[in-house]
């Protein structure tokens, strides 16, 4: 078993939602984050920077969104659940954005393709989580 | 003129929202993380720890988020205005939790009652900015 | 081929360091990273939470070092080799006493075990890296 | 008294070093911060941005070390000095040469020269903590 999955299963706190879906959508956080951090930098190494402006301002906004986002998740002692889920949300449309952005560009660089790849992964993480039993019923404030 | 006032007034991008507005809020932030990360160890460093374990918990999240939404709000090329709306609105409500929660140990630990103050100031500055010219009008993704 | 090797491996600038070690040395911190937030807070939920504070406060120091040294190994353009030689030799050190630390406790709670598990290897791949070609030479400031 | 001088009041622990000089250098990593981060961001909107690559990455380089500094130097519950003099030294060597490289371009971009002035600040406020009370014995592992 792997690290990620071996803590879930050791903390004392019975997890917030259900752990698969938890474990999966850290996972795609940390994934996700490491593509975007990489692919702005990337960009900056293309002779076409200029048309890549709006793919490094996403990705480093969605690498950003990500940190936050896996550590809150990590977390399982006192949830607000109201808040999670506001900020899954908050990832899940960071992630559909950068995907797009990096669709535009998936062609002519390999590293766009993956990040894009890394953000569609983690949107839909993100979407199983927000669906998953016991997170599903948590109300708005 | 202080260094955040004076560096979003020499970059080169026009402010995706009103610029006071923006200093205000990404100021916020800064101060409000600080004092979740500071809060949270202070905890940590009392005997009715056990009482403090939702305040702790609360901080660290809000610190994170507060982290990530500084760091949108400070970029300036290419915005996505959902999504940093998105992302504002986590935060405000973030950090209107975890006041709620520092409020409940106010009384007892000066800590929790500076914490509570930032955090009530950051959500007003969130909430200001969502209001400000410009950025009230970005739709919904 | 995962995300992580695939992205350095389609980024346009040659790695500054060996890309095996580079790729290790990431994947290291992202996984250290999430061990060190998740046993504080695992740490939080223990009935002997008095005899654990040590270890919380070094779990979140090593994982806010994790996040750091993630992202600037991920960037390949224009490096500064002294600067990541003097940033990957914090970590190790902060990998180096949160293990020891979690040693304590590491057979009474599972999860202290995990994250001194994820502390030496993340320790181990940040030595690596400093012994790597190319890396090993960079100079002092 | 502002937000952080009064947390660090009000926190049960007793200061790992002189108040003064961490209350400063806890600021100064806050303020150098959002300057690079929002450096990073004014160099993309530049026309001459292939000229402003590294300044770019040694920004982002420097912000990410900020924030990991800023809050390792937060928390007074069970520190361990070695670790922080490490991470409190390297980010003193993230001012510096960001600090350098934002020299070469300060009378062409106002942004640069507001950049350099923060990184300076900040690797002046590092020093000066370093060389504190309390904080000068701290040993090497």
């Amino acid at each position: 078993m792997d690290t990620l999955s071996e803590m879930m299963k050791t903390m004392p706190q019975k997890p917030f939602a259900a752990r698969d879906a938890l474990v999966d959508c850290i996972r795609a956080c940390s994934i996700c984050q490491q593509a975007c951090v990489a692919c702005a930098d990337a960009c900056m190494g293309e002779k076409a920077i200029d048309r890549l402006k709006r793919c490094i301002r996403l990705n480093l906004d969605c690498a950003d969104i990500c940190v936050a986002t896996e550590r809150v998740l990590s977390r399982q002692e006192a949830p607000d659940l109201s808040l999670l889920r506001h900020q899954v949300e908050s990832l899940a449309l960071a992630c559909r954005v950068c995907a797009d952005e990096c669709a535009h560009h998936k062609d002519a660089y390999a590293h766009c393709k993956v990040c894009m790849d890394a953000c569609k992964a983690c949107e839909q993480s993100c979407n199983d989580l927000l669906g998953s039993a016991g997170f599903a019923q948590a109300g708005v404030h």
